[in-house]
């Protein structure tokens, strides 16, 4: 679909935080694409225990990273939810540029995706459970060590809008009232 | 309000499937009323546990069986939920022809179209827990039979878009990752 | 797609008010087709000069017309905008049943389903520019002959629900108040 | 509907700005009820020409004027608009105090009401052209004299905010940028 | 920011009810403010167990005991939920009178509005478990005593509505069917 | 509010299409800044006269021109609209990394942040009216020479993706039938 045999990969997440485990698969798409399109979804959720970051701050740190490992073109998109499963595809493909291949191991998006047509491949993660954004989001919380977790410019952006403070706040906060 | 004393019957369901139940129920309505209303709610989900198929397939199902059991007038809308409560019923009489009763055991909806003036009429389900929606997904879950729960033309319809195996891959999904 | 070498057609309009030029379109589509899908649009617009009747009226109204003219397997469809045009015919595959080809003479319509694979067919309606909603509603307002324009079953409904008194009403209506 | 015989009155406008009109409207129906609801509509949009403040202000102005000059039960209550006609009255009737009576001089407003059943009076505004919103609004972006149009808490209240600068700066706008 | 020293509040809660830990907290307030913005969040939500009431029944109900207990001026109004956290004090600022001081105990709607640059201050609420809506609500459903935890005006006007019926109603409905 | 002394600029526009005159503007607002955010406005329209182009075509054709012509950092967002204009400035906020000051010429846009309390400078474009997204789609539909005003990259992709066509059946489209 793009011009020169360039192959153009999508990938998506919510990215709270973009961990090692998402850089890690970055980089081994790129060695198989040309460019990569990284989806931020649920761009409109933050200040929540599963979103406690800002799409713009995802946005901020995961360019941060990438512009330091990765030596291809990237595109990061932030994407707000739709209502409706079966038009999300098509809301992403509106957003985003022309892409080729989506890596993903979740079964949905693979049938949303084949669905439409598209190309699918499967993200071969080790199975390191502790790589996770609901694993990070825990430890910041308990007062654990996460950085090591994370690329060092994830850590060094978190603490410096006060991140973990943030998620602390939220944790204590009653949500009724909200 | 219909012209020649015709008597319109209104039914909400989500549907997820149209089960013998919900034929059973559209049959003794139609021996008290001319013609029926049957309003596809939760129209814009599709592809979850709860709702696993669109409002478009629900609606090309249950009109394949209405077609062959039912020899009165049906009509089938579908609509999606709104926000609040209180408008509820409003949203309903904007997107449906105009009707006489509602039968409804749910004791919210028969208080929402009581406080607007509507007649409602209880239904006399005899109360077989198999036959429900929620029962009937959760069969296919298990690979259990749940094609005798169903009229013959929804499990010949749900089998030829691959509807089992779709409600599996949803289950094996990480809900995070969308 | 369909079993059977069944062939399904979509066709969209607004239908404010459905009138013989609709009418002869669909007899003509039904000869190559073997069911059609009628699909409502702005179906959340009424009580507008350009949108007066509800959804649920223009339902009722092109439902009374086609059981009495057509006798082939029809769907009728009130489907709501979306801001997007680029989701939009995805929003509307999951609202109806699958079809096959779509008729219209709309070039950003004809596109716009070409680009997601489908086949589209134009429609030969005679050039009669009387034959259209905005000339019908023109002529209501001006107290005009509008009743030969349409099928029976419309004017008759029309009448009955005051359509005409309404159509005037919106007219003298200092939108700005609203 | 009220206790002890109380008649409220509903009254809807968009007070860009609230002028003597208004003012003079609400005191006479508070001859004939004992309280009144004064719905702020369009509430979501400001700074436009068409609604230069926000709800926010309105209310503030409004109260402002109201404490001073009106001595029975007063509410205020901002309303966004809904896409649908048809279910704007039970829109109100969600979030307002319920009410018996409508004032309006509006066919449309008029007949949405009667509609659902209320009670509907017009309003017998002596029809002075330069006491409207928009001729208001048109003498302020002149820089015409404008400040006897409206009550003085008004006219203290738009100065204060800088309404007058505000109208001059949005005419200025490139509207498509935005 | 208000002219000759005047101070003004905000309170923000979802109301339901409105009980004697509110009207204790709105007392203190107004000891140290000169006027109070209630706000009733939630605005759109009504007819679930978690928010049995209307934003016009809430209204209405607050102002009924504000109106006897308080000798300042209030503002009650209704706010509608956005999505993203992040643009909630921003909708709140659109929508409410101009305010000084926010006063809370959640620690998010502390941080949102410090991050805005607002006064906040904590609510000395003496901890008294029974005194909430959560709590209230339960008595209700349970058929125990809850009408000494809220102002008589409140104790009213909820079984003028029928309240304690709709709760019940509530609780036995099948939510799924809606 | 950024890191050791980095400036980083917002510009927004809808950028239907980027050309010349942006790119002038965007080096221009680099010799004073460290890095850049371009926020493509009215994400989520396209397929209309007004904006032809989805939010991912524009991002994807932008990128390519920025990529050879910007040797800082740039970020480039699609952001949908918001309803509310008081709301405006913090939508984006939400979407997009930190920013120090806002470049527009627009009276309202600067208003709207400088009320927030942002820098915001003017732009120097020299008033070469030719050099105009409006003008740009006129002459494109005219069937002038439209290419030496954009970016080379920019009159390339819209040539590989047929956009000349494109907005010449959106010309012609009946609108309503949408």
């Amino acid at each position: 679909m793009l011009t020169d045999n360039n192959m153009r990969a999508l990938l998506v997440g919510r990215f709270q935080p973009f961990h090692n485990g998402h850089l890690n698969l970055v980089e081994k798409i790129l060695e198989k694409s040309d460019s990569i399109i990284i989806v931020i979804g649920s761009a409109q959720h933050s200040y929540t225990l599963e979103n406690p970051f800002t799409a713009g701050e995802r946005l901020e740190m995961i360019s941060a990273v990438l512009k330091e490992s990765v030596h291809k073109d990237f595109y990061i998109v932030p994407v707000e939810d739709v209502d409706s499963n079966s038009i999300w595809v098509s809301h992403i493909e509106t957003l985003v540029p022309k892409f080729d291949v989506i890596f993903t191991n979740n079964p949905l998006v693979r049938t949303l995706f084949l669905d439409k047509g598209y190309k699918v491949e499967s993200t071969s993660l080790h199975d390191r459970s502790d790589l996770s954004g609901t694993n990070i989001r825990k430890k910041m919380l308990k007062g654990e060590h996460w950085e090591q977790l994370v690329p060092v410019q994830i850590s060094k952006y978190i603490k410096q809008i006060g991140g973990v403070k943030r998620i602390a706040m939220i944790a204590k906060s009653d949500k009724a009232t909200l």
